[in-house]
């Protein structure tokens, strides 16, 4: 791709809109020097916060939007009263052709509702699915569905498992991803229905993944696959899991250095590995989820993020935007046919 | 209790029986001098093995049988083949008032099916639950239902949030333990109908417990309530992802001491401290996942428990022994009607 990347960005959205996703596209501009905005919210406040940031002006342009999702919005209010909003229309952006690919670190129950209605889900794909990667032993692997959607039916996990491969091609560059499905065991004849329905699909039909079968939790830090598959509602206590636990661990660990004069020493002289170790476990480095399945790339920051872990979610929309994620996604469906649901999904919607 | 007491181990379970049981055996008897262990499994091999323990023949009787529970069998096969199995004995020594407790490391659904078949469900309480301790910033909360029932109603987990809050009075001592529901936010209009449903029924009804509400994964590290509530399936991914996350965080950690003389020199000095926060962290170290709700103690190893870890769940059925969980919670269900099921529930068993 010649042209310059064009994200929208909304930024009123996260806990400290919108100094912080200012911030972050400061840092995201020394990163990506070809890369423009589109700034969505309340102009005079952007404008007078865009005073610190000439170089993000220069490569900027700002629509004003008085309206704002809050955290509290339900989905179904925010596909009411958000469509005008900061979010509403960075969404409608990347819709319009205006821009590449949109950042929210907005109420994510209102993102997927509004992007999922602006957008419309993929050829081939019932529901869009939150993506992210996640620390491993080894390096990192992808992680879905990590919220979107609380209950799945297997043809909503085999898509999914498709498209976390397509994921993990483009961000991890593995050509023949390793995909396994998150369960309480690795036997066969445990968990739920929908995922040994969704086992015996990925087992027989031909993919571009290699189907592993069952993991369990404790497998996914040794990072020994590439892409676990789950619903949103374990998607999601295993990410936090996984967040909580892994500051639980460094948070005893520096502890344990305070123990002792000797261990504060001890400290001292191994800090640099261990801030590279605090680095890699760090949420703000993983920060940036990516709603995969729709016809435009929408990237979820965490609502907490720093200026740093904006950026991060800023440098994933890049990649995405440069990998041309969308393509790769529906040149692997093409070639799958995901069966018809064998009962009735009316109510899931 | 003036009496000794009775411990019957299931000598067969597990993935390296019996020598594990035993080796734990010697280590618990060192322990608790005055606990008696009543041995289930093959007597020939048995008594050659002890030949290496005779504090433990001091104090111990062996039943014999020939049958053994494989880590492959399902529960149904369990209660058709299992009964005269060395787990299927133990848990009956329960049952007969031979033991007070028995201890297992084998296959968990077996022992699940067996136990709730020999022992049947407390008054009150519609299924087990397997509950254990998981390390925290601030030392330890429980969590159950860590693999029992896949799914699970609002009747259920209001039952577990009573069992997890008589536990952790015994185990943790807290006279009042505060009690969570494990969900995807903390926000009221979150999560599935059961959670909503329960949530409700724990805050309307007087109980033994301070009832918090909904937390998220990332809350269980930071150790600020007593006592996590959720249905087996998240349950068990979320403790393995504890497991495994914590494996990964240290294994990097070592990896980040070896990355030069002046790291690993660090890591000499600290190493003492280090040496507590991977003893804390250790599965091993909170070995013993109790079966809550039967008419009778169970407590389930990890089949992957080394002596110390087997030792460990001796401890906990000690403990659980010595302080009457059973009776424990009995009183607490007798203040507490558990609501009549608003729905079906027949399929459900």
């Amino acid at each position: 791709m010649g042209r310059a990347l064009t994200i929208a960005l909304d930024a009123m959205g996260g806990d400290r809109a919108p100094g912080v996703v200012l911030d972050g596209a400061e840092l995201a501009r020394e990163r990506y020097p070809d890369a423009r905005f589109l700034i969505f919210g309340d102009e005079e406040r952007l404008r007078r916060d865009l005073s610190r940031h000439p170089a993000v002006i220069s490569v900027s342009e700002i629509v004003h939007t008085a309206e704002v999702v809050d955290n509290d919005m339900k989905p179904s209010q925010a596909l009411r009263r958000g469509r005008g909003s900061s979010m509403g229309l960075a969404i409608d952006a990347v819709r319009a052709g205006n821009a590449d690919v949109v950042v929210s670190a907005g109420n994510t129950g209102a993102l997927m509702a509004l992007a999922k209605f602006t957008l419309r889900t993929m050829e081939g794909i019932d529901r869009p699915a939150l993506t992210s990667l996640m620390p491993t032993l080894r390096g990192e692997s992808a992680m879905l569905d990590l919220g979107a959607n609380l209950e799945c039916s297997e043809r909503n996990l085999v898509q999914f498992a498709i498209m976390g491969a397509a994921y993990s091609r483009v961000v991890l560059g593995i050509s023949r991803p390793k995909v396994g499905l998150l369960n309480v065991g690795s036997e066969e004849l445990k968990g739920h229905d929908e995922l040994k329905m969704a086992a015996e699909l990925l087992k027989s039909v031909p993919l571009p993944l290699e189907f592993v079968g069952f993991v369990e939790g404790d497998d996914v830090g040794k990072g020994t696959i590439d892409v676990y598959v789950a619903d949103g509602f374990t998607g999601n206590i295993a990410l936090k899991m996984a967040e909580g636990t892994a500051r639980m661990v460094i948070g005893l660990m520096q502890k344990s250095f305070r123990n002792s004069p000797l261990s504060m020493l001890g400290y001292i002289l191994a800090r640099s590995g261990l801030r590279s170790l605090q680095d890699h476990m760090d949420p703000n480095t993983h920060n940036g989820g990516v709603l995969l399945g729709l016809n435009g790339l929408v990237v979820k920051s965490h609502g907490g993020a720093d200026a740093s872990g904006y950026a991060s979610a800023i440098g994933v929309a890049i990649d995405m935007a440069k990998g041309d994620l969308s393509a790769r996604i529906a040149e692997d469906l093409k070639n799958f046919d995901t069966p018809a649901p064998p009962h009735k999904e009316a109510a899931a919607s």
